[in-house]
């Protein structure tokens, strides 16, 4: 991959990173919060292996495709769950979900 | 602190992380999830600052004493809301947050 | 702060976060690593508690004050680590964190 | 699995967790931090994916099986570079490593 395209996907997880932390947040100050209760679940571990990806492509690390990988796999999950719903959190998350999930799977291809 | 303290003190952490962590997944899983809103909340950030203050005291981090300070103040305000429900695993959490508290603070003052 | 403002501070810390992932990569490849072990300590504390300090920005937490604080002190001694060495990745990871740092009282003081 | 062999995996993920960082913080104060170079970068590595490995165990997380055969690889890589070198802290640590990655991988085939 080339620095521009290392950007963009950088640029995707941390888009998604931040986007799953606030619906994470605003989920739970919904009134239907039982409705959304596996998105809360899924935000933590999107945000969480979003970080962990950051990381390993930060610091070179040699784990970093099956470490995209694993994160492509989880915010996949994550869109489903969050795209069910009509909160603008939820809506917001699952696109930034799935652009993340896409350039996941471009660096392990790459 | 001798090694022994040290032990005491890690293993009260690792219990908070791990009790944290069952509260969040199981208070997911109650009907009354709007209830405890505020335990799923406290329980992520409980169990990420014990985390870093296992990693601080596991490294020899220069911030050891400022990390476990902010893990004791975190983990009194999770025991606090934890408290407050009947569920066994929030009152089970609420007791290991305690310990943790103590033992981040007893670190504080050594 | 205003939205804005928010907005400074969270580049800021994703900036200093990802470039003290970097600094702890490069320093590891530096042919004088005794030199910089100490930037390569700090540079993977300042990175995970920019980590912290990020989600509880974004999920509204009640101790983003406390772990701001903290990460500002973190990655004032970073800095100073860092920017005793000419590397170029210390030297950048110098000024990220005194950003970094400056954006965090800022928070603390909002 | 039964609740026994889970404690032991849990168990055996903290063991490789904390003797990990252990080795982190040691690695880097050896006059030969040249030759343990990849111990610092991998320690670090395996002590973040234990530390994924144990909340999604904790949380019921359904990533838990590819986290876990994730955990096992990071294992395996580091307690082979750690297993090269004779300072007490890097034999410990492949030891913990070994062991971390043999209980991931059961939970895995579980």
């Amino acid at each position: 991959m080339n620095r521009d395209s290392i950007e963009d996907t950088i640029s995707a997880i941390i888009d998604c990173m931040r986007t799953s932390n606030h619906c994470f947040s605003k989920s739970l100050q919904e009134e239907d919060v039982l409705m959304v209760k596996e998105c809360i679940r899924l935000t933590r571990e999107c945000s969480d292996i979003c970080a962990l990806t950051l990381n390993a492509l930060e610091t070179d690390s040699a784990f970093t495709k099956p470490i995209a990988a694993l994160c492509a796999q989880v915010c996949d999950t994550c869109a489903v769950e969050c795209g069910r719903h009509l909160h603008d959190h939820c809506q917001r998350c699952a696109e930034a979900c799935l652009r993340c999930a896409e350039a996941c799977r471009n660096l392990v291809a790459a």
